[in-house]
């Protein structure tokens, strides 16, 4: 296969003929498969099924402190559960706020609280037009958050490195800028981790808004897919430097590390942010499902027990990923239609598409059978305004469907870049 | 013992020089009982704890529909789940929103809604100082609600029948009255339950504020004390009568049924509500545990279940409530130093002391080593007007703790009328 730029009409015709037979007959085989979310796979969710019989009625159900979990009281949760996740997040157990199933929700409520309340300030809500600094690609449901309360959204470039920082830097010096949006390992939908240096002049940022926050989503800090894995710094050690402690409210949780609705998920900040927060939670709410934290900590015991699940998720993640990377290096690289990530950790694999290619590339996809993750939700507003990204979730369908989706993939990519081609010539 | 008002004043000085040394016996004692809060006692939890085997590893983890609950998806929650709640607060399933674990958590979310989102009218930050109506004495956590949200507290007399409905329907009219807070069933803390004329006038009212809703928080609907129990009218039924069906906002949740923090919280809301909370939760969430669900329905089937565990429930909790009922008719009911309520379900039940005295009824308990909830807390800004009521939460202490803090209690509430009277003659 040669780079598509160098053929000739005639030549990119007869390729595309051949890549619509191909599509066709993925089109007649009635496919039906779901790449469109990060869902784990049943051989993940078999992996972590122990779980449930790791708190059992006749067990005592007591924390490490003496309280029954089953009863009311003890509203900060498990002590120990507490340092479990001081020592992911990388700060005291009492900088660790513990919360339900959903680090989302956790957002959310941070977000919400700063819109009603503020963060020391008047209620973000009635400053005017507040804005939200979104590194792209990101996440959908960051964005969506904004969406719901009315937040702008700024888009900031990624690099391989995390947000392009003195794009960062320009933005926060305008006092409307009250927050951004981060997955700082194995970002989403990219897989790069931070490096230092990016880490370094976030904690070094001197926003003109007393009240901007670091949305520090590090849901994936445990997710490696290979054993020589990523580092990254630890923010709350650097801000300390700056004394900037209260820009970071940093999030995580158990969702793909036992069940994804049925885990846990937690919140770490510095001593002011913590005050306002629990200010809020202690009206909101009678405490999280501890029962769930004793059973978590059970069965996972610390943080060695989760690392060690977390190899054994790595080897079944592993060959999905590959799957996907050796499909699209082997289909894709020499035609120049698309560029992808090499991501060491997380749940996605990125592919840049041709521009003004990927909502034509889900479609047909679609059309074939396969969902993927609609083009743009990568983008603020649904908007990818070169049209070229693509989020790809490897985890939940089996390898052979995988591979029968990415075979389709490919196709697309390649149909999408042709027809573009032959309709401008 | 005779009424207090026909003592002379030589008698009251005997009286209380005697109540004075058993006061004294009892401080000396080094009691330490705790009767603040409406916390389950250790035999009510381990009724429920066959719960904890009810979802084993080995077992089929799918909802009736065939969802794997381990995973994502099903964002509802499940259909048996919700069908169950529809049950329980009289509509149909599809009116039924799932929470987590708390139900306080569903009110604060909802209030916080109106405040930052509104329902259908500008947010109700947005409109000025707005109301909530508060029938005295009612539940801290409500008020606790209000004032950090910034909404001024309206009290409403609360009478056997429920608030006092005129007053009600008066304070409608004012446009900036935006909500009231009722327990309906077993109301907290005096165990009234709204007769039908008052749950039907609730139907029928005509609120200046399109966006006005009724906090109907039926914590207690299935906790009754005696066989032959009281009933709550439907509301959504009436509502439907008047077309008010977006008036009401009904919340009830398994905390006291299964585990405190670790049970199923749920809200019934008519369509024009559903939607617009459905908006919210979608973005702020990644839907309820489902896994507890299924443990919740596995172990408790069906509605029948549930009123089997709840009858063995009331065994557990009946001797309590006629221990501490016993005591007061013993103890006051000639002195003519308190009126009670005669609770017949809920958690609590509800003291009036001479008036002014409450306060001190509850210092003088606490410097005995007995906690009761505050006086005043089941007043908005924690200001009862009479400083007369006192919240007895019986449940938590074993029964014989539950003697001795009723028999210093019913000491402490004659000491304190005593030492009002004298220093007054």
């Amino acid at each position: 296969m040669a780079n598509y730029s160098s053929l000739s009409r005639e030549e990119l015709q007869r390729e595309y003929d051949a890549l619509k037979v191909a599509y066709d007959s993925f089109a007649a085989q009635g496919l039906k498969l779901d790449m469109s979310r990060g869902k784990p796979g049943a051989e993940q969710i078999e992996l972590s099924a122990p779980l449930l019989d790791a708190l059992r009625a006749a067990d005592d159900a007591r924390s490490e402190n003496g309280m029954d979990v089953r009863n009311s009281g003890l509203f900060d949760g498990l002590p120990e559960m507490r340092r479990l996740f001081g020592e992911i997040m990388g700060v005291d157990a009492d900088r660790v706020i513990l919360g339900n199933n959903s680090s989302l929700n956790l957002m959310f409520d941070a977000v919400c609280q700063g819109m009603v309340s503020g963060f020391g300030q008047a209620p973000w809500g009635q400053q005017g037009e507040i804005k939200f600094l979104c590194p792209v690609p990101g996440y959908d449901r960051h964005f969506a958050i904004c969406e719901y309360f009315g937040i702008t959204m700024i888009p900031v470039p990624m690099t391989q490195q995390g947000p392009a920082m003195e794009v960062v830097e320009k933005w926060v010096q305008d006092p409307l800028v009250k927050g951004i949006w981060c997955v700082p390992m194995y970002s989403n939908p990219q897989g790069y981790t931070y490096s230092d240096e990016t880490v370094r002049r976030f904690a070094a940022l001197k926003p003109a808004a007393k009240d901007f926050r670091i949305f520090w989503d590090n849901s994936y800090c445990l997710h490696h897919l290979k054993k020589d894995h990523a580092r990254l710094a630890n923010i709350f050690e650097l801000c300390k430097q700056y004394d900037n402690e209260h820009l970071v409210f940093e999030f995580t949780s158990t969702s793909k590390i036992s069940f994804p609705g049925a885990g846990i998920a937690a919140m770490a900040v510095g001593s002011y942010n913590y005050d306002l927060i629990k200010k809020r939670v202690m009206i909101q709410t009678i405490g999280p499902d501890k029962v769930n934290q004793l059973r978590h900590m059970r069965y996972f015991k610390d943080l060695d027990g989760i690392n060690a699940h977390m190899e054994k998720m790595a080897e079944i993640l592993r060959p999905r990923f590959d799957a996907v990377l050796q499909l699209l290096q082997h289909d894709l690289a020499d035609t120049g239609t698309a560029t992808w990530s090499d991501p060491q950790g997380g749940y996605f694999i990125s592919v840049d598409v041709t521009e003004g290619c990927a909502k034509r590339v889900v479609e047909l996809c679609k059309q074939a059978g396969v969902t993927l993750t609609g083009a743009g939700a990568t983008f603020p507003y649904g908007n990818d305004p070169e049209d070229r990204n693509i989020r790809l979730a490897p985890t939940f369908p089996a390898i052979a469907e995988l591979k029968q989706a990415m075979a389709l993939f490919t196709v697309a990519v390649r149909l999408a870049a042709l027809e573009k081609r032959l309709a401008q010539d």
